[in-house]
């Protein structure tokens, strides 16, 4: 598959490699990046167990990177792609952040935000199922690894 | 008003207290605690605009520094004490956490957790309006000023 430039298969493919970095640490692999004006200003992927912290999930590290890069906590020229389903509390974040769009791979009905309604910013767009297949099967990958 | 040892209320005043340091800065006033065993374990209070971090939220801040503290992302025998009803965000984090009691003085009808349903763990138990008239006295003594 040819990627163009700029797309969001193609800025997914940058969270997935952030993914890969989770897994190879034995993290959930779950990776994201931040876009803004065409250009990634912000990488992170989880690391609740290097950090030992429930906060350090790749949507709250790469936010805070963001913000920390523009010099604005508020984000609404920024569209955060993340390999899987946010969680509630990055949902939360988000909203905060009031960023520009949300950009998603594979759904994560258990806990991903969705079922609890629309948690994002009432100006924040979502896109969902970007490159969904490579995200879940990192997500497998994981979890029957630690299964055996 | 008498504060017994180890009462919700005399955790509450520890909260409020790191609430009136956010105020002094100018940030929304909001504080909490961490107590574990009786012992006030982390103390933390907002700090989104110093930081340019919408999720420098004490709560975020307190849990962080509590799972540093006891060298284990999970704090299943903590309770957390805030000010204010946590967000949607911290109480994702909270979930995340597992906490034994949240614990929080003022409602926050608009930005709450809980008109989005209960999004606590299971195991955790929920306590609210400790102290509620103190802790929303803080929020409308920053809201009036900053309408000047």
């Amino acid at each position: 598959m040819t990627l163009s430039l700029y797309s969001d298969e193609q800025y997914m493919q940058q969270a997935l490699k952030q993914a890969r970095y989770a897994l190879a640490e034995d993290e959930i692999p779950i990776g994201a990046v931040v876009v803004m004006d065409k250009q990634i200003i912000a990488r992170a992927y989880n690391q609740t167990e290097k950090l030992r912290d429930v906060t350090a999930h790749a949507e709250m590290l790469a936010l805070t990177a963001a913000a920390n890069f523009v010099g604005n906590k508020y984000l609404a020229d920024c569209t955060l792609y993340v390999t899987v389903e946010p969680c509630v509390m990055c949902a939360g974040a988000s909203f905060w952040a009031q960023v520009k769009r949300v950009v998603y791979g594979a759904a994560e009905e258990k806990r991903g935000f969705r079922r609890y309604g629309n948690l994002l910013h009432p100006r924040t767009e979502l896109a969902t199922g970007i490159l969904a297949e490579e995200c879940a099967a990192l997500m497998q990958q994981f979890f029957t690894q630690k299964r055996k």
